[in-house]
């Protein structure tokens, strides 16, 4: 099982004219998290495209927001792979501020195996072998 | 009922490494069609903020991805209010390249009505008669 | 002489807390513009990178800032390319509030011809005389 | 004299399709640091306009891009202010990638002390004596 952490601090552009987190910082925060996730599991998703024509494109993502996020607050985000099917999996991401361990945001990003067909095309396909095996190990 | 529309085309910005669009991108649009969707009904969130303490903040976001934005694209932002209670409301967004009228994207922002405190804090409220009144005039 | 002309509107997101555009957004603005412009010319960059290994880099960038844009605003963005010589051009851009033609931001972006080695590293070249006398064409 | 040092990784979000970064981020990075600079001064803008109705606005923005930022990289922001005149000033900005310590980027702003007056319009105004003492001891 792998959790991926890392810190930011929300910064003065990442609000809005109330003064609180424009919202889709927040998915911009859970699509580097993604994305880091995969590489550091050795699955960088740039090169899974170039080498083997396989994106694992998005399905339906959402947000729940818990708490206000403020300026110079220090936020831990943690994403874990919640579900892995053959074809499907999830990924969870937490935004806490610290130390006071407090929820922001949770979300979800629902994401499927696709392959770039010659004709640019997709298609949704089984996780090859290789890559499911990882993604298990990594699973909660 | 009021049905929000605008134009808008896919620019270069838009897009991530993939050549896709990146997908807090979408959720940009969506709020920024919200804003206008109030601003509209003669309700600019700004003003409910300062006049009358007011915030319709976010309970939760989400969105489906049906395919895929490429460079240049015309799109289409639909926004309708399709569910009103008395504290909460639901504003739909689709998002439909034309002419060919491909719905790329679906989405939805759970919204409720809150009261900032005197001590900053925000309060679950009942949406105030005179704006449920728009609302529901308003509504799908 | 190619004059680029589009028409936009400030939305909610392009604020920054203090209620004025977040000024990175008017570079956003920019760079899209300078995409297009290629795009109109017949000279989109992605096509030049992938076919021929070029890339039209930046040097430098810069704005000024002489009337503020506030949510709402109509705005005209005006590309012209006002500098072209052996390996560098300047792509110059207005936005004006319409229709008072109030100009908010000029901008100016540097570019310079790279060649992409095959060890991924740049190397400044001349512009290639097809590309040259497109560009020349367009040219203030 | 005062330097603000801070650290961040470039992330997926921060590239475009070139799989270079898109470089209004680098403005992004920029308007966070000035704004991070004045909150360690004890002068944090958004209080300054409450407060006293005083904006350090723009003036002029410009970077020049010396080596290109790539996926992951490591880059130290750091800022000084390297202009202090009785109504304007310069913060410089520098952004590195460490551990090799390569200048991707440096970059200028050009602000200038905006009263807001009762009209909602901005005059020009001499820096007030205690900002400026306070400025002074922080300049380079």
């Amino acid at each position: 099982m792998k959790v991926l952490r890392t810190e930011k601090r929300i910064w003065w552009g990442d609000l809005d004219p109330l003064g609180i987190v424009f919202y889709p910082r927040y998915y911009e925060w859970m699509d580097a998290h993604s994305h880091l996730f995969f590489h550091e599991l050795g699955l960088p998703l740039g090169d899974l495209l170039r080498r083997r024509g396989i994106i694992f494109g998005l399905v339906e993502t959402s947000c729940r927001y818990l708490a206000p996020g403020h300026y110079l607050d220090r936020v831990r985000l943690e994403t874990t792979l919640t579900q892995l099917r053959s074809k499907t999996l999830v990924l969870h991401h937490r935004m806490v501020r610290i130390p006071e361990e407090v929820t922001l945001v949770e979300g979800n990003e629902h994401r499927i195996c696709l392959k770039v067909r010659d004709d640019a095309s997709l298609q949704a396909v089984e996780i090859p072998g290789d890559l499911h095996r990882i993604l298990s190990d990594a699973a909660v």
